[in-house]
């Protein structure tokens, strides 16, 4: 397993860490198989989608607010009830099949970090499964 | 293979099968590896969150009724059209790492079973693949 | 690895590929293991629900349309934000469980192909990892 370290700087941020899943992979001695991207808190989210325009990630961002507002007379305490829901609906982990010890991923995909509790510090446990070069 | 069974009480729920994945992962042997955790059914899901305070999945699950209103003009004639659009939103199965036989999770994670159409008789089947001890 | 070639039709569509997936499985000699499903777009997505009664899927999509509207001020300028949104709530792959060749899945469930930005030609790759016959 590697751990990718999350300094994140906002409330909500999108941030793009398909290099460090590469950089993971490569300390791995990943060559072709599958990994796990996992995110191991409760309040973030991990998500494919498209990484050329940074604008896609702010309309995904400012959707997830409208669809799930700050505040709705939650009952958990803490004051990130939303961000807990956003986890729920983002998903706290996804699958990218691996190459030449590189992601598979479409020409406009990339991988994202969802921060939605922020500013923290997260991390982000890649595994991997197949053969090792 | 193993199958839990789950009986849910409500319409909507959550129940926390994290110590049921443990004994799945116990009952087959498993010591290193993943765990698929699936749900088979089309108006439940599963989802990782907090298990520490059960109001987080009270929010989710009030969350999910005003996102997805349990009537809305729906062309579904069994009256259930919303759990399935919820079972689409959270999803039907997730992995989990799994080390010394037991599911990998952040400190304030568990698996959720999501009832969205209960109170049922329900199965999730959970399947792992890497070592046996 | 083999590749689903989709042709979508409308704007928005659900296309059910569950027998594209089981020939996929035959034609790579699969037996038993599992097979990811992956979604190599930022505008599309997979998922598991009803096959039997197509009522569902229009109900899903028609969902979809609501909790994210074709248009609220998208800062993407290619006019197909609220597609990329639906995929990041819906998802870019999904595993399934193959046995004797076979996807295993619930008795109501199929697998879904989601058109969020058609009409287009779409792929879907399905990895499988286990057993070959």
């Amino acid at each position: 397993m590697s751990t990718i370290k999350v300094t994140t700087r906002k409330k909500s941020e999108f941030i793009d860490i398909t290099a460090d899943v590469g950089r993971a992979l490569k300390q791995m001695g990943a060559t072709d198989g599958f990994c796990l991207v996992f995110v191991p808190h409760t309040t973030a989210a991990v998500t494919i989608n498209e990484s050329a325009d940074p604008d896609v990630a702010a309309d995904i961002l400012a959707a997830l607010e409208r669809i799930v507002p700050r505040e709705a007379g939650y009952r958990h305490r803490e004051g990130n009830a939303a961000a807990h829901i956003k986890a729920t609906l983002v998903g706290a982990s996804l699958w990218v099949a691996v190459e030449d010890g590189k992601p598979v991923l479409g020409t406009w995909q990339g991988i994202f970090f969802c921060e939605f509790d922020g500013p923290r510090s997260r991390q982000v446990h890649v595994r991997f499964v197949g053969d090792n070069g």
